[in-house]
């Protein structure tokens, strides 16, 4: 691929308490090699070098990503006044490797891949074959756009499917199909329906494309951000960009790739890359990434339990001791401490909104 | 009384984490007015003023124990060499209250009052109003060692019990009676039969008596500690007696007042304060010392509870989050998170056997 956009804007709240505001999830580690972000890196090195690599994220977090990433040259983290959802992230993107005054090489059919800061994929190498089957994919079919799905490894309701229609061809062995339609998060009655029939994919947010077709749907499909990138692009390469950007975004609604973009494209394709993936959605993502002790307990960090089966541990820089209890999420950071119910942490938003509710807490957020 | 000698030597694990080697349970505040150290101090000063008091701490935690209590005069603050169990800190008291070159006012007949530096008693006057009795009954009584022996309110197998006799009479309201006999922790079965027996009362770890009657107890009784006090009675005044201290310490056995002392003593009695008394002798306790809320749930310190019932938490600084769990006991520091069912809190001390021999996590014992 000539670029790749690293899309590091979430912001969630289901890692809390070792997640926090100031502290996203794509900035903390879950055991692997480091922050998510820097994992992610060193995996789209691969794909493109660092000076054809950008970040976009929320311009509160943009001096962390680029301490995290010393690799990456100036300006190559883009921080978004405002969290407009992935099709605006994206269409910026695409805008930065295409617009004359944007990246160093950018050119208006220059092939883009996005993906996720904050997901755990592996082996690298396989991400990268995954990324050349879509870089020939393009160059058969320059104007597709190309969607990542994963082959489901069971009825998920946590993720929106992708039906997989006829297929167009893709290399480094890896499966291709057109894309029949995108689905939501379905019921675990539907999930079970898709996973059945074989022909439904885990959408994994990544995408690969050239700029041209991207921004030529987007001004199909979302006319009110191609005016908005279209205004921002007007001062792009000077000191009024940033403001520039401010003012456009602040008025953009938020809306996804998948629902601005990918549901009404006229020219889609699906690939099924053939790597280990996690989208570490929750702390009971742990429990698949790393291996459980004896008695099924997943730690990261200092842990030491009497009698104690099935927990999930994050004991960060502590420790965190466990006598005689079961099935529990425990997540120890220096100031707060969750002790949760493993089947419960869906739960967590509320309790934040008890935390706010409160009062006098809000440090701990 | 004349002095009043406040024993803040123990250790102790049950407390762990909040409870470290480095700062023990009485320098611990169990949410009521500051560390329990200085609320026992706040207490004895209606019994003996300042001046007149002396705290016997560890050699380590003397400094903290002094910086707590400006009030003590320099030098009231004795730092033991090594821990001997409260025979040992009880005869050294006795010593300094009583030789010419002690604390200043100290006579052979000065009597003495000894309390332990970890429990929560309350209120102050009822404190107060069961040591005039005491002084009233060593007034009639010279000879006599004064035990405080609590009234049980269940059959306890943590305490030692203190079976009466005849009464000899005290002032101030409240039954005093003579000690038939000292009962070490019995077994439920045993603490049951006591309890209803109606003639058992816990010992309360709380002794007053003349200074002289007690180093007679010891001479006739702990031939060993009454020569290891004389001879650092030797150097007592000078700049000699921390090391002769800590040499004839060193070759002391552990032996507790009640084992060393009380069992063979010929001139007991026991007074029956009308306070409300918790040795904090666990978690557990402060279901007792605080008022739950509708869940039942009690805490110190920040917590916010989704369906979660019957769990104690102390948050430190910090704030405790529990979703859909119950009857756990949740201890949150900096670097450490103790999460335990209710009924398993007498475990701590293997956990922490495990924690040494894990290795590598000693910064958290």
């Amino acid at each position: 691929m000539d670029f790749v956009a690293i899309l590091a804007g979430v912001a969630g709240t289901r890692f809390w308490p070792k997640s926090r505001a100031r502290r996203p999830k794509q900035f903390l580690s879950f055991g692997g090699g480091g922050p998510l972000l820097v994992e992610t890196f060193e995996r789209t090195k691969l794909v493109a070098p660092p000076a054809r690599t950008l970040v976009v994220t929320a311009a509160e977090h943009a001096e962390s990503a680029a301490r995290l990433l010393p690799q990456l040259p100036r300006g190559h983290v883009i921080g978004e006044p405002a969290g407009r959802d992935t099709a605006a992230a994206i269409g910026l993107a695409a805008l930065l490797v295409s617009h004359p005054r944007g990246l160093p090489g950018a050119r208006s059919d220059a092939s883009l891949l996005v993906c996720p800061a904050d997901h755990v994929i592996g082996p690298p190498e396989r991400f990268a074959a995954a990324a050349r089957a879509a870089d020939e994919l393009l160059a058969r079919h320059p104007e597709r756009i190309v969607v990542f799905g994963i082959r489901p490894s069971g009825p998920a309701t946590g993720y929106g499917y992708v039906e997989q229609g006829a297929p167009p061809g893709a290399g480094e062995g890896l499966e291709a199909f057109e894309v029949a339609r995108f689905h939501e998060k379905p019921t675990l009655e539907k999930a079970r329906e898709y996973v059945a029939s074989g022909r439904f994919l885990w959408n994994a947010g990544i995408f690969a494309f050239r700029a041209s077709s991207m921004l030529a749907e987007i001004a199909g499909q979302m006319p009110e951000l191609a005016r908005a990138l279209d205004e921002a692009a007007g001062s792009l390469g000077t000191s009024r960009f940033d403001g520039e950007l401010a003012r456009v975004w602040a008025a953009l609604p938020k809306k996804s790739i998948d629902h601005g973009v990918m549901e009404g494209a006229r020219r889609r394709a699906v690939i099924v890359p053939d790597y280990e993936w996690d989208d570490v959605g929750s702390f009971a993502a742990l429990a698949r990434a790393r291996k459980a002790d004896a008695a099924g307990n997943v730690a990261l960090g200092g842990c030491v339990a009497l009698e104690s089966r099935g927990n999930i541990v994050d004991a960060g820089d502590g420790l965190v001791a466990l006598i005689g209890v079961d099935d529990l999420v425990v997540v120890h950071t220096d100031d707060v401490t969750l002790v949760c119910r493993k089947e419960r942490s869906e739960d967590v938003k509320r309790l934040l909104d008890e935390v706010k509710r409160r009062g006098g807490l809000d440090r701990h957020l």
